[in-house]
């Protein structure tokens, strides 16, 4: 299994209900320094997974939809708590939507998983990886 | 998938045993830089794979057991050679019986999978992942 | 010249005011990961430059009065733009501030200068460096 | 599953072909920083996945074959496009050769799977990563 | 004295002259990783130390001029071996030569020292870094 | 002022005498990644601050001094606490002495200054620098 990372970054503020969050129930923000991991069994003629620019700018197209904003306010987000984890695997869905509909080019196809982390500190990351309807499934 | 990961750290000395390990058969030591995984296939009702904050106490607490120690004088580690892949499945076993003991709160049933990577340097590192019982195992 | 640096983080909120901020007018977030380098000019008799406990302890208390806030509404910064830059002189002020009420133990007469870097991101960090009126000023 | 990683690095020249690249079809180079992570079902008597030195060993040794060249001149790799993804095959390969002839000692027929990371840069990786055949194959 | 730090990253092919080289008098690469930091004594009314939006620009503009290029065929460093202190210097003085031209908008008169550092592998960098001539110089 | 660094890495035992340590006065031990940074005004004929191969060797040499090794037992540190500001300037003053005996070859009588640092763990550093008899002191 071959992957390609490439790595972005977002800064946002929000909020998070249940007493769980503790002084997280304040309103505060956070920088996620992102990457997304494409993975494929074959490599295409080129001998790449998939063109790396046009997955930096899928990536960045994604990530300025949420930047400089107040997860609070976005109606997408109504009514949940928008936990790194959570973030992570709506990055996930849009990049696959993308990937989906073509944009990362010819050979996208050929994608079998993806893998969005976003590392919101030093000491803490969350993930969420899953299979592509597009290629065969890996072991994720 | 989703993951969610924190980090600590812990500073012991040891020595191990068979001309394998050359000079680190003499007493030194180490910093372990460690990284907890937890994997979950689902997200509990507040959007969490695990109270963050609740896996960072247990991480800190197993390796409070052995901060500022000769893993030497260890009993549970006699005729053993703690070496960084050894101690980081102890550190998991730890943490998995923390968790099926409850001390993760509610939802940490969730729990699929956990992975330990212990970083020894800039340039070495070892792992020990395993499925939870009390989880639906992944891919591991 | 002796160094001695502990890190800790803070997730915090706020908007900028001016149109050289663009997009960053908006309510959003950060993560600061934060480094304090105490340095003096000789050891004490326990061989450190500053009792690193207290040190952390320091650095933990003041990153607290920030923690999980928008700091937008904080008197403390009215009428200012808490920039990256704009907070690690903010830090070093209520960190000397402590170091001169002796909050970090006997010894800390000797520091001479302090160092607080914020890295917002992987691309890009701020920091504040002065001399302590209780040394004899470093170069910075 | 147990894992241990080593980390060396090589700097190469290399030109790719084909529109998709764009300005990197002229010759220019990268310095790789490699990661090989070694992954084995249960530890050896001595306590470990793998001799660290003579992977290490291993590696600097498939390393040392491309440091310091210009890969579009290498027989190896003629009609290629010698991108980050193709090169962790290529490393994979060689790594794994080394391993099924004995060359990291013995034990080395319980390691399971195989995963070479070669980053780029700050802001970009790939991986290549598979089942060994002397062990029982993970879930790569 | 105030510091606010941006990091791009360029990929480039050279070769060295002279025995003192080894193999690395041989075509090879490197990624360069390039951090610049630029220091002012006093903030701005808008509070920062300098554009961050146009500093990245800048940094990123004379990036391009060397990005994906093979440096022996550059007639600006004819006759010089391209080390990385060297072009810690070029990527200063260029950097330098736009701040007066005064390419960082209003305020980068305050700019008093400038430090640009090339990450070139995980274990080793090089740097370069000096006063500005429209500012009061600071102990660089 | 230019700056050249190599990086290394050492593991060695120690405990230390005195309260302010609490749980540090066990026998326990740690893993330094060294940074040594050589600090010249002027770039010798070959465009180098130093010989990057023999300041890696140097380097090298002076940490195979101390690795695997339970520094409460070397005399040249009785009665000392080996903390890591104590360590950074053993190796600072190792290391001038190999400098100043022509070790790093021709050139190095350019070198100005020197820093060493010692990261302990990813949320501790500590480092001493200095000036180098054979040069012209620089800023530290």
């Amino acid at each position: 299994m071959f992957s390609v990372c490439v790595r972005g970054h977002v800064m946002i503020a929000h909020s998070f209900r249940g007493e769980l969050f503790g002084p997280a129930q304040r309103l505060h923000g956070a920088t996620y320094v992102v990457d997304a991991e494409f993975r494929a069994r074959e490599l295409g003629p080129e001998g790449v997974v998939v063109d790396i620019g046009r997955a930096s700018q899928a990536l960045a197209a994604i990530l300025e939809q949420l930047n400089f904003k107040n997860l609070d306010e976005e109606p997408a987000f109504a009514q949940q708590n928008t936990t790194t984890e959570f973030l992570a695997r709506v990055l996930f869905e849009r990049l696959a939507t993308r990937i989906r509909a073509g944009e990362l080019g010819p050979g996208s196809e050929r994608l079998a998983a993806l893998r969005v982390t976003l590392h919101e500190s030093h000491v803490a990351w969350a993930a969420y990886e899953g299979p592509l309807s597009g290629g065969r499934s890996a072991a994720v």
